[in-house]
């Protein structure tokens, strides 16, 4: 990574209108709402995920030295605003729904209530680590679920966007359910299980594909052998040989396929291995998997026993970023709006409550903060006073459960890949909807006090 | 960012392997090819770029205590080979194109001759950080030839994938000729010119929007004031009000329209400042832009001066992860293929040769190291045993006026959006033909060593 400091990953114009706030003396608590204005057309639902990182950045949020030199040097900043820079630390309070939690359309994912400067300040990268996530978790949840319990091994590493995303996508796809990460780094920083198979490079490397495996399975346990370096079938008939020759020596775990037609594939090599004798040897499939052909493969009945799976869900190939906004809904204590075509905005703090039938999800609905609906609200209070709390201290696998059982509580036509018809109801309280309908009208009436 | 040990930033198979390549004595010099199999339907060239932090983390490649502890605690690696990482270096050779260089379908932006070991263990960083790089440089030259000139500006970082990606990204872009960055983390790290206006939360934070612009105004030099809050047109009134009321107090630079029909709203802002004697206001559109909506603005002849352009270019939406593969193509001095099904590979260390007609490139031929071509080479050698070399050290400025210069020389079809008809030629030379050929035979014919 470059040098740079960690609180300049923001916006220049957070910084500019950070300085006219304090310059014009409004100190006033703002509350800053987080959300995603519409799902992407392939996502029933979202998975929150990215908050444990999020309240990190907020908890050491400060600007260092070469910061604030750097800032000076641009020349646009006081030195009474680099010096209010200086003490600066985040003091505000943070609601949010738990990491794991599926949410909906216009529902907040993170609410910063705090000095208004402190909560502009933070948005651009506490906006990154939340999108960041949300988007990888959402993925995950629909390949998880294509996959039907088989497991599914994160490949992403090589074209995930940077390491920041890599680790901290990995660290999103076991939220979301995925089986172990190849990227090793992300073991390491996150106690990730890891797995790997071999590379078509250790096959060429050897002067043929039979001693490759053999070398390969005498030094691995459990190895999985890549069958395609020059032609599949051919590739499965070595390891039966192979095997056979090993006997009881060395378990050989699985077959990986990772071009041409994998459900034919996998449907010859099942047969090639069975009448080996070769039950045991599993079968493992990649190569450009995505939820549509993980389905397209249980649907066909195709034996693979586990499914690798890189850029696909490693970037949200179709949905690569989600319309996420940070907005401000109070001011001072009094609710704020916005009315750009396409991007209005639900004014106040508040909250969202699931209303269940039974152990099934039925319509969300989001209200004001504090207003009294029947349900069970999502937002809780993790970080006060710029302190975490025991809520905003939860650990990588109970985040793990958590999303399991609420993704089991949603109804069935949300868990499919396919489009959810009728999709899901998210309602507007009725305190909220009156409130968004006098702050309209108050501000669509042309204002006069400018002439 | 979490703790992690950068040598980890591996796929664990490419641990696995070397591990096996160790014991089994495997240390021949092998060469690793880095390519894109196959342009996204929307490129009609690549902008290769990422080469610099590769080259950067080659030379700090080494495996500290944490790594080695973490490796020892999976229980897969051997003492012996966990001695050998922590010698091992890497020592090897790269060659690649220069950063900002366009590049084609099969061609290698970069290859590394080194012990095996050394270039798999590399494998998986080297193209995270080249593919990032390349999918951002070669998705911000379409948005830069759509603008034909117009600055655009790069207001990623809230959508970008992680701080690693809106870092490195920045810098992608400014090499493909973007004007400046609202990422300010980016301006410190490289250098780069930062720019930005103002949020709506500024605007709502006020009792009105007059209020709102003289605050700013006041305070801001040369300031861009946000006009759709409430409603846009109405905004450029208030602008024009209160530009008359400074006078030549304050300067405002422009108005940015940020939602509704850009290219609209442009054409009756323009009118009313232009009728207000307010020519020097300048118009700034953003809001969901991508290369389309810029072109499509511009054929309409839109009065937009300049264009703040977020996540289409910020995860390249259309197009956010390459085929891209880093291949074994020659192990011991002997030239190596692999043959799976829509996914071979031409063997053997190569060197791309630009074949121009005047200024003009009419097409490439990739050929075998140190085959005679006429044309331009150009891949360098840019590192030798693990040093840089003067050619892999090269400012970022270089880096965008190369970009600029190469790719200027390419056909005029390809500098369009719409897909070049017919595509850029790449020719593969007679001898690398021949090679190929050959080892196609050899390694198809059903090898019967195995029984």
């Amino acid at each position: 990574m470059p040098s740079f400091s960690p609180a300049l990953l923001t916006d220049l114009y957070e910084l500019t209108m950070a300085q006219a706030y304090v310059e014009e003396g409004l100190s006033g608590e703002a509350v800053f709402s987080l959300f995603v204005r519409r799902l992407p057309a392939r996502r029933n639902y979202l998975v929150a995920c990215g908050l444990d990182d999020a309240l990190t950045f907020l908890e050491a949020f400060r600007f260092d030295g070469p910061a604030l030199e750097y800032l000076e040097s641009l020349g646009r900043f006081s030195r009474r605003f680099l010096d209010h820079l200086q003490q600066l630390r985040f003091t505000g309070d943070v609601h949010a729904v738990p990491e794991g939690t599926p949410v909906f359309a216009n529902e907040p994912i993170l609410e910063i209530v705090a000095p208004i400067a402190e909560g502009q300040l933070v948005e651009s990268f506490v906006m990154n680590q939340i999108h960041l996530q949300t988007v990888l978790a959402s993925k995950a949840a629909r390949v998880i679920e294509a996959a039907q319990g088989r497991p599914v091994v994160d490949f992403g590493l090589r074209r995930m966007h940077g390491a920041d995303a890599a680790l901290k996508g990995a660290r999103a796809f076991h939220i979301a359910g995925v089986h172990a990460t190849s990227n090793v780094a992300a073991g390491q920083a996150y106690g990730l299980r890891v797995a790997g198979t071999l590379a078509h490079s250790y096959i060429q490397a050897h002067d043929d594909e039979y001693g490759a495996f053999l070398a390969f399975a005498r030094r691995c346990p459990d190895a999985v052998l890549l069958v395609d370096t020059y032609d599949t079938l051919g590739g499965v008939r070595k390891v039966i040989d192979l095997a056979k020759a090993l006997g009881t020596e060395r378990r050989i775990d699985a077959v990986r396929l990772d071009s041409g037609n994998l459900v034919e594939l996998s449907f010859q090599a099942r047969r090639m291995l069975d009448e080996a004798g070769l039950q045991r040897i599993g079968i493992f499939a990649s190569s450009g998997l995505d939820e549509d052909a993980i389905a397209q493969a249980i649907d066909a009945g195709a034996p693979i026993d586990g499914f690798g799976v890189g850029a696909e869900m490693g970037v949200s190939t179709d949905a690569p970023a989600l319309d996420m906004a940070y907005k401000l809904v109070s001011y001072d204590n009094r609710a704020r709006i916005k009315l750009s075509t396409g991007k209005s905005l639900l004014p106040g703090q508040k909250q969202i409550v699931r209303v269940e039938r039974g152990d099934v999800a039925a319509y969300d609905v989001i209200a004001q903060y504090g207003e009294h609906v029947e349900g069970r609200p999502l937002l809780r209070k993790v970080m006060h006073g710029g302190v975490r709390m025991p809520a905003g201290r939860v650990a990588l696998d109970a985040a793990r459960h958590l999303k399991a059982a609420e993704a089991g509580r949603l109804p069935a036509r949300l868990r499919g890949i396919a489009p959810a018809d009728p999709p899901y109801e998210v309602r507007i309280s009725t305190g909220l909807a009156e409130l968004a309908e006098r702050l309209r009208q108050q501000f669509s009436t042309p204002a006069t006090t400018s002439a």
